[in-house]
Parts: structure tokens; sequence; C-alpha cells
């Protein structure tokens, strides 16, 4: 049996990763170790953990890693927690392979244990092109990776332009893919209750009639003007008139910044016909994206999920810059009016055809058959 | 002033950097800070700290960060030491630059603090090949870093096929080709007396007459097989019969085997004709290598160093597997028998005509000028 | 002059030690240090680090050091952070004498720092009995101290016969009284606009009619406890009819739980007539303390400043268990009749006289006073 | 079952604790977890982790944690990466009790974890002075320890002064004493044989004759002195004439200090009859303490092992201050002519009768027996 651990982080790891744990568990020949650790620990971000463990999986260790603060600074040191304390996990569980999701601190604290212990690394959704700290951290892993599984044409290319040696690059697609391919297809999306408005704050929105989706995120390379982002898109959102659902930001340096925009702002009685959710369960996610008007702000999901489900997206700032996309997403930068004027030029032309640039929804199975076969040498070599 | 700070956390870090400060302290329009960390605050490792004092320069600011154990596992751990305290310093000092020097994880713990603070990385001997943890190490930082300064043209080379922008990247050649330059040039290698087997243990080598140089590290990626690996060197070198100097391994994992495996060695009895250093300074080992029939072992100097100076090379096993290298160098595998061949093959030789591949002696200037001018975007950008 | 390196970590460390920060800056033969760092850093609990700036006094250097999870593991390696991050900083700043204040994880690890690194340590706020783990970390750092300045008589005595040198124990009060004092005799407390209530959540209070103030926290030894003991402090005072103000709970193991029953509570519709805040300036507080009919809760201010300024205090489970109080304190159990009942009593009975059990309001002048003549031996002996 | 997790820190820690491992082994109703960390995993310090191993015990985890540089700052920092490490570690074994033992850094970080995380807390070897650092360790952790196990008479009676409840402290003796005991009864010392010289550096002594036995450790306290120290050690036995075995000191604050002193000494030639050993299993070390005319140093073991053995020590300086001894005892300053008039004195004396003061053979059969049946509050009371 082949020792696959897999590390998580955060909501958005796991989500990304689901579908490969529940590969890795079902196939004969691996077995799955599971480490869950930072944010996915903590109630303020919904406690993830507690949903791992609905969803069955067994739980091995856990590791506290985010120190306080959501500056640069403790991001920094929260990676040195990480370093502190995943090496003697690795040393007690004596994983084959390291399989670690992404580009956040969590996970360059994993690659470089991994690396530094000689254990195999893979790594999913290397590859890509972001705009932020998270693009140089996810080329960093990649150097650290011996196996790659990006998600798009783009990233494979990339992954390989870089130096790597393309029998360890496999173009598998997200796994993500998989889970919003399942709740598309399988489970009707009338399923929604309006009692999930039971949760977070704000008015009820009638989800059978229009209405917009919101969802933005910090940008770390332009820490400070977070608020101001926030606002301007809030003030946007609020313009056109349609109720809106708006998510609350990652936790990422900057975090706070938004986090005090939005308050200021509801604080100041602009908020009626919206609801802020802190979290939401990505079921739940995923058909409001496929059931929204419009999805607006900087967050990944748009442009990935966004083209498979078809939804209309306004995507502002940098924080996607040269992530692959298809014909759904439409740019803007941070004004108020450019980002009104998108929105309403995407809700004039409505949902989108599906495209399979980010997967086809089997990208789980195909890592885990390439993991329980995959031969590597520990010692990496450049191809120039 | 710009102030460019500069994190040195071993011997061979500072030789690497010591013209590169030199060239900073000079410059009218930059401020050097110093911090000093890792096995340069160690006495075991020659107090590195006290020999930069003496070399007049100020120090800002010290960072304790090894756990002891060298293993594989308190090397990821020392990492993570160091980025819980590297960031609070950056916080202190505001520099507007930090620089950081190769490959070893104090580099990496520097490279992540500067990267999530979002200050410019700036990154000398990037783009090489070594074949260890190291050339992951060092790759991962050069995704990182924002200007990059390569010691060769093939080092160059690859740092731009990565997708690092061009305008970052300057073929500067390596620092401590400086220093070896003014050590060849100016001080008449004559001037070595004796009395440095004062220091050490073992018989006085005649370096007037004919002596060999062993220089033998751990491989990180063969963790484990380092005291057969040394015991081979040590074999061939007595068979080969001239006097010899052995130089103590680096710290890293697997060094504490390499140490066994010469006090064993020692203890049989073996080590006539044979005298062995913790650490030379640079001046006295330059010289060494100016003078001695054959360098034998794995340390990057027989090529670096070796390049310039013409010191024929005996290099053994996957340490430096792909560094670019001269006429000077033959390779080995560990088996006893091909290093005596190869030691023999090279004394035959005799000493090689100098090549700049590794840079002419003039780096530190060239750094520190670019560094004065030199604007850059803290949002990277791939170049595919 | 002697450099007196001072550690907050937190509003309460703040507020406990702001008049002692006074009487060093002002003092001629004594230079303040200040470390901030810990929850003082933190937005979440009201960026202490501004006020203190606000106060006009410089800050040295910032530590970081709370792992987020708020959970007795995460406590325990904060303050493992802290002796990571720490130690440099002492040996930066070289003082000559290290003041810790309480019994928090912080002040641990600063005493810990201190005592290993050879510096005299003086520690506020020793030898009180409160009834949780932070009384365990108060009599420890105790054995860690150097100079002692306990806060009342019977502290002072239990310093002494745990064996501590008689000559190093000083009976000054608590330098909280000192502001107390200052906030009841200078500034007229009419001076509370109704513009507080701007801040928090809820409605806004009439305070020059009747009205109740309730402080609770988790107790880290009743860990999970914390929801149902918030909730029957809620719901008598909900009985007792008059409208409340009720303090958000400190960060410690346990305060999430306390929050969310805090949260459920106010979402099931019962906050009328109540008003939250997250943090009060504490001019605000004590004028509040002044004023109200009945302080409830488990805050040691009901006990401490309620001493001197006289306020009605119920005092409710364990957490301050065996700390000496005046006549103005009633302690129950934590069964919402008894407090009920409690209450009731309380206002029936209205303002008690001052005593003055913590203090006179001179303490910092005192204690800057002593620490600028004191001579102590760095090795400590017990005294049997 | 009643699980019982002991951290495992040194050589010294684990011949002070093992006869209790194997009583709580061997214990029906008793499951003994067993962390091993610090120096006993490190090579240096003669793999301690190994001879664990061999005695048949099962190590459930390691614990990286001492930061290189042996000055104060990094035992301060030391003591943080333990709490940064253990917290998980008991998370996960979830003990009923964690025995911890002594006054070392990874004692203070196993006491701090337990105590945060309201695991009951046992402690061996507390109540003693000794005139360190290690004193007000060893007292702080009395101030969090729920059980107290001393080890003499005066030991008991500081714990209970201190404020411990009477009921906790149980008065065992050392259980060191338990091996001694067996060692000096079960094995005829006569086993020794002349091989033990194969180690160490150095001439063989003969041990059928007359010969010293010098174990000499750093002062924290007394930081930048243990050079002059140890010569002066030195240069009095030389002067005594007789043949000697010197122990290696413990890693401390300050090591690196004598080991410098020792080895420049040994390099001036004047070590002949000396022989140097870094470690010596303690069957052979108590047998020496047998043999030998007079033990003369500082280490604990002339008091304590010697007080049972009835070893004529001479106990040179501050380290074991106020420590409780027996008539064996002879002490002397740091002088290099008062240290030859006490061997001298000792060696005209010879052996002394076995006295009972740190115990009579049996104390881990009594900790174990207290452990199965104990039960503790969690919330510790002071007495008064």
């Amino acid at each position: 049996m082949k020792k696959i651990c897999v590390v998580i982080g955060s909501r958005a790891n796991y989500s990304s990763i689901r579908s490969v744990l529940k590969s890795i568990s079902l196939h004969s020949n691996l077995k799955l170790q599971l480490i869950v650790g930072a944010s996915a620990l903590l109630r303020r971000y919904g406690s993830v953990i507690d949903l791992i463990k609905k969803d069955g999986f067994n739980i091995n260790r856990k590791v506290n890693m985010i120190i306080e603060g959501e500056s640069p600074t403790t991001m920094a040191q929260s990676t040195g927690v990480g370093l502190l304390n995943i090496p003697p996990l690795f040393e007690d569980l004596e994983p084959d392979i390291v399989l670690t999701v992404g580009d956040r601190f969590e996970t360059m604290a994993t690659a470089i244990s991994a690396a530094y212990m000689n254990i195999p690394l893979a790594h999913t959704m290397g590859g890509e092109v972001s705009g932020t700290i998270d693009e140089s951290i996810r080329h960093a892993i990649t150097k650290f990776a011996h196996i790659h599984f990006p998600s798009s044409n783009q990233a494979y290319d990339r992954i390989v332009r870089m130096g790597e040696q393309k029998e360890n690059v496999h173009l598998v697609g997200c796994p993500r893919i998989d889970i919003v391919k399942e709740i598309i297809e399988e489970e009707p999306y009338t399923k929604i209750s309006n009692r999930i408005f039971d949760q977070g704050v704000g008015e009820k929105i009638d989800i059978d009639n229009k209405f917009l989706l919101v969802s933005q995120h910090p940008v770390t390379t332009e820490y400070g003007h977070g608020k101001e982002q926030i606002l301007n898109t809030l003030n946007a959102v609020k313009k056109i008139g349609f109720p809106a659902i708006v998510l609350w930001p990652n936790a990422d340096a900057g975090t706070e910044d938004l986090a005090k925009g939005i308050r200021n702002w509801r604080e100041r009685g602009k908020s009626s016909k919206i609801h802020f959710f802190k979290n939401l369960p990505m079921e739940i996610y995923i058909q409001l994206m496929k059931k929204t008007l419009c999805l607006v702000g900087n967050s990944s999901s748009g442009i990935r999920e966004g083209a498979f489900i078809g939804t209309p997206t306004v995507n502002i700032g940098t924080r996607q810059a040269g992530r692959e996309r298809g014909e759904n997403v439409l740019d803007t930068d941070y004004s108020e009016n450019d980002i009104i004027n998108a929105i309403k030029s995407q809700i004039d032309h409505g949902p989108f055809q599906s495209e399979k640039i980010y997967g086809d929804g089997f990208s789980g199975e195909k890592i885990a058959k390439i993991l329980s076969s995959k031969k590597v040498s520990i010692q990496k070599k450049i191809t120039y």
C-alpha cells in the first residue's frame, strides 16, 4: 500500500482536493493520510475540519499554524510555524508521497518539509498565473514538486517550460470541477431552500428571482487598498439595484481591511437587499453560481467553475491576472463605473456555454490512478 | 539612500557575498543592513560573525535558527525557525531590497519572508544546477526573486528560460571570484606559514612540496551513505601516497555521518601524513588550491574557483552534477579505484589555464551599481 | 541610565502598567524600553498599540505571538512563539531590568526569556490567587522574578511565604488604581456622552439612569462550559429588567464559546435594552463602574477597581476565587436564580465606601523609585 | 488504563526516571507513553534514544527542540521550540497524567504545555535547591505541578512551604538511586573491563588502582567563567598526581566554553594519565564512583548517588549550593589550592558510610503505585 499524505489548510484547499481524497480512499493500492491545519481548524472560517469528518474522512493529525495578525509579517511567520510542526508529522506518518494543493502558505510549508525530507511531492494547480504573491509561491512549489497535476493546457505548458520533465507533468483538470459536475448534474438546484438565509446577516434574498453574487478577496500585493476596493464593488452592486449575496473575504494579509470596509458600509445602513455569508457550503455556492445573474468580484471561481457552469462573471482588478479564462468572464478595473457597466453587459448576455478549460469532472480518478503507478526519482533534474 | 539588507547564514554565504558587501558599503546611494544568522553564529563552524566584524562590517541583527539534529527533519524545521524570526527583523529594518545568497535553508527563509512582506528580493548564484535538494531550493528562490545575479552564462540562460523577465536578470559573475582574484594577484602565496598547522588535527604538511587537498560534503539526497562515501575518498588519497589536507564537511543533513567516518578512520590509525581542518580562512584555502597537486571531493570550489585558478580537480559523485565546468575538472563516481585513477591523471596533467566561467573578479561592483539604479515591480510576471 | 524593558501583551496588561510607564519615563535615572505584542497588536482586540502610541510612548519592538485557535493547545503554542521571538529582542535592547505584568502567556514567555538570559525580572500583581491556570502561571513567574511588586497585603504575604526574600518584595498597590483615581477625581464623569453608543451593537442606554454593567470571561479550567455560563448571566440580567451594558469576553481559551453564546442569544432577539461593546476605553469603563447599579460577571475589575470606587459587584463562579475582596463584592455560583438574587441585593444596598485594598493611587511612582535604586543578585535563593 | 506520558530530554533525565518507566510498564493499570526529545535525540550527547530503545521501551513520539548556540538566548528559544511542538503531541496522545523530570528547559516546556492543556502534571526532583537558573525553573514547575515526588526530606518540606497541598506531595526518594542500588548490589563491579578505554580520548587508566574521577559542568549564572573554572580543576587534579578519568560537560549555556578549556589544556600536552569520556553508561559511571579515590567537580552525582554509595566527593563552586548533602561531600571554591587540599583530605578519609538521604532504592515502584490510584483536581489551590 502506497501511503499518500495530503495536507489541507483551508476551505478552498479542501474543495479543490475532495474528489481526489475520495478516489485515493477507494483505490486498492493507496492509503490516504490526512493532515488538517491552518484556517481549516478555525471556527471563524467555518470549522472545515468538521466538514471533512462529516464527509467520512479520517484525520490523522492536526497542525495549528496561523499566527494572528493577517499582515504580511504574520503570513511569513505562519509559514514558519508550519515548518516547525509539519516535519515531525511526516516523520511519524512516513508517507510515500505528499500531495499538496495550490499556493497558500500552508502549501509552501508542506512543500519545503517534504522536499527537505526527501519525500516525493505531488502538486495540484501548478503552472497557473494569477497576479499576486500566490503566483510566486505556486511556481516555487513547482520547483520543489516531483509530480505535477496542472488543471489547464496553459498551466501544463508553463510547468514544462519552467524546466520540469514532461513525464512528470500530467494534465488532469481541476478536481474541483469533479464536484461542480456532480452538483450541477445530480442535485437539482431547485433544492436550495430559503432556510440558508437563517445563516449569515441581512435580508433574505429570493433566489428564484434575479440576484447578484459577490465574492471579493484581499490582494496581498495591494495591501492597504482592500477597504476602498470592496467599497467600490459594493456601491456598484447597490446601484445595479438587484438583491445580492455577498461572501466574506478569505483569510489572507488584508482580510481585516476588507472586513472593516464591509462592516462600515453595513453600519451606514447601505445594506438593504444584501445578505452576507461568512462561508457557504460548496453545494450551495455552485448552485448560486448556476442561478445568479452575474458573479462579481475577484474570486477564481468565476473563471474556473464559471467556465464549466457558464456563469456570467465580472472579474475585478489584478487578482486573477493572466489566468486562462473562457467566454463567461468580463474583466474590469476597480472603478465603480466600470464595474457597473461590466455587470450590466453580463446581465444582458445571460448564461454562457459550458467550457472544459479547467477539467471534465474526472480529475480525482485520474490523479489517484497516476499516484498508484508513478515511480519518481527523488533527485530532480531541470530539463535545460 | 536605498537600504540593502543582506542575510548571511554560513561561512560559504559570507565569502560568496563579501565583495558585494564592500561595494555596497562604498556606494554613495546605498546603505548596507546586515543580518547574520544560522551557522555563521556558531563556534563549531568557526564563528563567522567574528570574521565579519573583523572585516569592518556593522551587524544590525542576529538570528539563531538551527535546530540541532542535522537530519532532514531538523533542516526543514530550521527553515521554520528562520521564518518565525526573520520577518520581524525586516519589519524593523525596513529594507528597500533584500539580497540573498545561494541555496541554503536560511536563504529559503529569507526569500519567503521578503516575498510575503512585499520587499523586492535580489538573489545571487541562481540558475545553477548542482544535483541535490539545494538545486530545488535555488530554483524555487528564483521564482520568488525580483532581481537575479547569475554567475555564469548557463545560469543566466536557465533563469530566463524559467520565465523570468530578461531585464531583471544580470550576468555579473560570482562575487567569490573577486576575492579569489585579489588573493591570487595581490597576496603572494608564499605567505602561508607552516603555523596554520597549529590549528586542526594531525601531522604538519610541507605545502612547498607536493600535497593533495580534500573537501567532501554530505549529499542530502543520499542521506545515510555519507560515511561510506568519505571512506572511499580517504582510502584513495591514502593510496596515492602524497600528504593531504582534509577539510571538515559543511553543516547539512548528513554531516554527522561523514564526521563519524572521518573520526573512525582516524582512530584506526590511518591518518599519518594527513592534516584535518575544521575551517580554513578563505585566503589560506585559495592559496592551497593554487599550490595543491589536485583538489579531491565534491566541493563546488573545485569547479568555480578552480576554473579561475586552474586547479586540477577530481569531482566525486552527484553533488555538483550539471554545474558548468572548465577543463580543470575530472568527474568520477564514488568507487575507490576510479577516484585513484582520476587523481593520478590530474597530477600528471598539472595546473590548467585560467577560465572566466564564473566571473572576472568585478562582480561586487557590478551588483552594487545595478542595485543602486534598479527599479522593480513588486508584482512578478512570468514571461509565458 | 538604567534601562527598564516592559513587555505589554494585552489591553488589560497595558492599563495595569500605564501609570508605571509614565513614572519610568519621567524618572531621571530610568530609560523606558517598550515591547508590544500578542493581542495588543490585533485589531480584533482594539489595536491597543495605537492607544499606547497615542498616549505618547515610543514602541521599541513588536512581537507577534498568538497562534489562532483559542484552544488550550494554541495557548501553550503561543507561549512558544513568544519564547522564540522575545529573546532576540532582549539581546538587542540589552535591558538592565525586565518588568512583566500579571499572569498571561506573554507574561510567562517574558519571564522565562529574562530568567534564562540572566536579566533581573520585576513582576507586578504577583502573589494573588484567582482560581484558574492564570494562578499557576502567576506563582511560577514569582519563582522566576527577582523583584516583586504585589498589590495587596495578602499577595505580599503569599510571595514571602513562597520563599522569596522579604527585601525584594515591595507592597506598592496596583498601578491600575492610579488611573482609576485620576479618572474618578479629575475627570467629571458627567463627561461620558451618549455618543459612546455609536460604537458597539444594540440599543443606546441612558447612563444617567439606572443600568447594569456585565463583564464575563472564559474560565480556562472550565473549558467547554462558557456558553452555558454566559447565557445564565444574560438571562438573569434580562429578568432584572434594567437596561444593561455588556462587555465582550477577553481573548483566552474558550472565548469563542462565550462569543457564540452571546451571538445566539442576540439572534434569538433577546437583546432589547442591551448594548454590547467589544472594548471600552478604560476612562469610560471606570466611569460606568462609578455610575452602574451593579457590575455583574467574573471580571477582576469588580474586586480590584470596585473596592476603590465602591461599585456594588456580583461576582459569578470560580474565576476570582480566593482574590482578596472588599465589602462591595457579593459572590454567587453560575445558577440564574442565585445571580438574580445577588443583583437585587446589591442594587438594594447601593454604592459602597472606598477601600484601599489594591492601592492608594500612587503605585507607579513607588515602582519607578524602587527600580531606580534597586540592586539585585541574579542568583535567587529560596529563604528555606 | 491510565495513560502516563513521560517526556525525556537528556541522558540525565533518562537515568533519573528509568526505574519509574519500568515500574509504570509493569503496572497493570498504567499505560506508558514516551516522548523523547531535546539532547536525548542527538548523537553528540550519545544518542540516548538508542539506549532507551535498547532498554525495551517503546517510543511514541520524538521532539526536536534544541536551537544551536548554547547561549542563554538559545536556551530560552529552545524552550519555545518545545512549546510549539509538545502540545500537539499531548493532543494526539491524550495522556491522563504527564510526568516530568527535574529542571531543564524541556521540563519547563513540558510543564507549561500540560498546565495550559489542563492535563494533571506530576514532577520528580522538585523542591531541591541548587544555585543556578535551574533552581528557578524547578520551583516554577512546582507551581504548575499537581503531584510532587520530592526525593529528600528537605525537598518535601520546601514544596509544602511553597504552598502545595500536603496530600499531593509524596516523599519517594530519587529514582536514580533505584538504579544505583541495582548496579552496586547485583553487578559485581569487577565487571568493568579495560575495554571501556577504547572509547574516549587519552591514556588507559588502571581502575583497579588508585584514580580520580572528574565531572564538572557549566554554571549558567556564571556564563563566561567556565573555561577558567575547569582549568583550575584540571590543574589541581594534575598536581595530585593520580591518574584521572574526566567526563565531558553537559549541554547547557556555557558548555562550549568549558569544552574549549579542556581542548586547549589537552593540546598543551598536559593530559598524560588522563582519560576523557564524552559519555559513560550509568552502570560504568556508578561503578567508577564506587571505586574512585575521590569524585571532583560540580556534578550532582557526588551529592546524590555519592551519599548512597559513600563516594568521597569534592564539590566545587556554586552549582550545588544548598543541596542537601551527606558526610561524603567536602565543598570548596574555584581556587586551585583549595581544590588540591580538599582532594587530599578526602583521599585520606577513604569511602564513607551509605546514607539514604536521596532514597532507598524503591522510588520507581512507589511512584507508579501513587500514579495508579491518585485523583487530582486540575484546579490547584495554594494553601495560604
